[in-house]
């Protein structure tokens, strides 16, 4: 038996074989191998899949280190019973493996230590708390190489952590042109063999998405959608047709530890699939996935109904023109999982009101969306910027925002686990008791204090311990904060906007007058040592 | 037989009469005046009022030209039976009477003119159109006499044509300074005498009211309010207390036709009085107001049914601190009356979010609510310009959202009367038919396209000959609109901001591509003559 390979941990093991190249090997050949940790016992089954000219692969993604044992199982007898080992050593530092519902992964104090925000939290699947950062580059991977290249030179130095992208290449608005390459054998003139892939086109999705693991940047692939010419056809395929193609993205794509799965943009603009379809569709995806990445749908207007089990969190396009973010509130309550606004309006110039933001108002969605404890994606619609459009094409960022992004990251990242919105029904409807509307004689709670006081600001907080109040578009000379009886505190004043972080001097007790003055301020309060 | 006295028609008519000032005379003498039009015979019947030191008064506003006679009715003997004539002349320039709902006033061809827009607008009682714009100076009567003149000069050179005023004074943040002057005969050391006025109290109203009349003001007055001291007791008065105060003022107030009646601001921070209490003060209202004004009642947080037959408009304060006079469309729809947003939010930089807007911000509201079909009212609440808060005490405006409402005024008074919201609906939630998401087949409408069209932004439209589109904080670098075939337009770019119109060169037909830019557009489109 050969020497064994080592890979780290978390990282992608491919099998690589050869076999018949008869008939129609997608379709006709099945393939899997079993691997099994010598230690624990532990197995598992991974589907493979065919890559033309009697090419097979086999991908795998070890999450425990120790020696791992293979052997494969085929309907063709040259790819039946290959065997080998492995030996996955630890994984290098910024190697954390999948991301996932912290709910899924933590246990004991780690748990503890999020509260009640477990349900609505990722991390890593190591326990690294991972905030999703979001930007949106469409059809990136359908663009000439060199705008490939340049994206890719983008994201290195943007404070991303995941992109939204398609599979299929886009039809629309700015965005009209015919790709190179297709992901099926044939062509728009003569059409497309739903039943053949072309390998060319997924190996350079394969590369990609290996370059964005490279970059820490979680893959929320998008396996349908509805920007389709009539020549192209990928959105009106069969069920059969859509079952076949999703089945080979989950064997080719999941043991790539920075994928997850977005069944369709817009969902909802593909009429023609019920949503029996989408919930067979994720059974597909669930069944061919041997790594359980993390699955959602978006809507463009009916929100998909995330209670159904499949989905692992929201990913949600905002409904109201008006109230975007803040209706994470309403989302964590409806759904109880991790709630991503994918699409809360991108800064840009387009000429409707999904892209044409400025940078102050996009960056106001995201904080008003962080701060009611959910996620908020970006996008950028420039179209007098160049030939790209970051939102479908890639290249590069025009906008204000990212480097606001950058900043607010650094703010998050400091967030407690725990830091939990104050009264996330406010947002909803200002529904708060107010002091002199209560029946005569009626003691005020602390509950109803806390309420009172933030009635028109959203608050993260910890405890005693430390607090996060956004201001937005308001813009108050000052503000005084009650501050927990018993303890000193320190203040932050956090221009979003100009980023910069300014702390008062001195501790403070009792209660603390805050200058503010502008607009896009927050106010951090920390618990002295 | 004395020479006939002649008053303009709307103008205010006044009977003093000398009678017994033995035991109280606020509450023991009854006393009224029939005024009957000679040519028509139309009869009413006007309830008059003490002013101490044995002098009463009726006061009647006629709203028919020609020769009017007059008798009193009075349990005195000494005021019993007085009887005069007056000759009511033609209207001076500018006095167009009462504001009442145009429903209620106008018929034929002039009611048509509004189409089903007369459900939600305001009209004088002579058929001048009316909207709105009104201003919040709660305690400015209250002020040193000074100070009141000096907001009286700065309302001279104001876009308002209302403001929301209390009677009593208020007591609130940066406003807690006792008035000269009080409502009832007492004083805060000894208490007050809820059963007699204070005629200097109400002779300094008299006179700021019939100011606000000359300047075209409606003084929407607050005849309740919670921002009371125990010292003064005003919002804890007994509900018979209340009683005799309502019936005062409606006696008083009634013949100036500039006047409205709000029961209370924030209704609902006076939890001692219950909704029948409300029901039963408007019906004391109506019964002593002789002239019919409009009425209405402001909330904090629970919306107060609008619905309820004496309330001819709704007076709302919003509830929502993100989706603001948005409301309005659902406003209109839930209410079917018109729809005065009176506190959106306002001017400033206090420290709470009520009162903390960047004029920007608030000018966006005002069109925002304007878009879809209400009515919007300013305050301004900075707490670092002087001594006065023009929202407590008037004096002085600094703000930018003044010069705004008087360029939007502008805009407003030429749209066409029956200029109506495209699709209010979309503002609730963007539900609107999706070409791509209608069945294989579908011919889309031309609603629906009118829907798809404007999804993102409102629209006021009067058939197809005007079109007024409100960009708000998106900033398209351009839009394409679609004009209506068969017709040449003319089109203007608005910008709401920086107040300019600027009308594109030439006519244009099929449709039109506008360059726009920058936030705070507009675009007017306008059917060539």
């Amino acid at each position: 038996m050969a020497e064994t390979t080592h890979i780290e941990r978390y990282g992608l093991y491919e099998i690589d074989l050869t076999g018949t190249s008869l008939g129609n090997p997608y379709a006709d050949v099945e393939l899997s191998a079993t691997f099994t940790h010598t230690g624990s016992g532990k197995a598992v089954t991974v589907g493979g899949f065919y890559r033309g000219d009697g090419r097979y692969a086999i991908r795998f993604m070890p999450d425990e280190t120790g020696d791992w044992r293979y052997v494969t199982a085929s309907d063709d007898p040259a790819l039946d019973g290959a065997s080998g080992a492995l030996t996955v050593d630890p994984a290098s530092e910024g190697n954390h493996g999948r991301v996932l519902r912290a709910a899924d992964v933590l246990a004991g104090e780690a748990r503890a230590a999020y509260g009640d925000e477990i349900a609505y939290r990722f991390c890593y699947e190591d326990g690294t708390p991972y905030q999703p950062y979001g930007t949106t580059c469409y059809a990136w991977t359908n663009q000439a190489p060199d705008v490939q290249d340049r994206t890719v030179e983008t994201l290195k130095h943007a404070p991303f952590n995941k992109i939204r992208m398609c599979v299929f290449p886009k039809s629309y608005d700015f965005n009209t042109a015919d790709p190179a390459m297709f992901a099926y054998e044939g062509s728009m003139e003569d059409g497309f063999d739903h039943s053949r892939f072309n390998e060319a086109f997924f190996e350079n999705l394969d590369r990609r998405i290996a370059q964005l693991q490279d970059l820490g940047i979680e893959a929320d692939v998008i396996l349908l959608h509805p920007y389709d010419k009539p020549e192209w056809g990928f959105s009106k395929m069969t069920k059969a047709e859509d079952g076949f193609y999703l089945s080979y993205m989950a064997r080719r794509y999941g043991a790539y530890r920075n994928v997850w799965w977005s069944l369709a943009n817009e969902y909802d603009l593909l009429p023609h699939k019920t949503l029996e379809d989408w919930r067979d569709y994720a059974r597909i995806v669930m069944a061919n996935d041997a790594f359980g990445h993390l699955r959602s749908v978006h809507n463009c207007i009916p929100i998909y109904d995330y209670n159904e089990p499949w989905c692992t969190h929201c990913s949600i396009q905002r409904v109201d023109v008006t109230r975007t973010t803040e209706c994470i509130a309403d989302w964590r309550r409806v759904y109880g999982k991790p709630v991503v606004c994918d699409e809360p309006g991108y800064e840009g110039n387009i000429y409707w009101g999904w892209g044409n933001l400025t940078g102050e108002e996009l960056m106001r969605r995201f904080w008003e969306g962080a701060m009611r404890g959910g996620y908020v994606t970006h996008g950028e619609t420039f179209i007098d910027k160049g030939e790209q459009v970051w939102w479908a094409h890639g290249g590069e960022l025009h906008g204000d925002a990212p480097a606001r992004i950058a900043f607010m990251r650094g703010i998050f990242d400091q967030a407690p686990l725990d830091a939990t919105p104050l009264d996330a029904r406010m947002d909803a409807r200002r529904v708060w008791p107010v002091a002199s509307a209560l029946p005569e004689g009626t003691v005020l709670t602390p509950a109803s204090e806390k309420a009172i006081q933030y009635w028109d600001v959203p608050v993260l907080r910890s405890g005693d311990d430390w607090q996060l109040t956004y201001f937005g578009w308001y813009r108050p000379a000052y503000r005084e904060f009650p501050l927990p009886a018993g303890g000193r505190y320190e203040v932050d004043v956090i221009d979003t906007w100009n980023m910069t972080v300014e702390t008062l001097p001195g501790t403070h007790e009792g209660s603390v007058r805050v200058d503010l003055g502008r607009q896009w301020m927050a106010v951090r309060i920390r618990r002295a040592a």
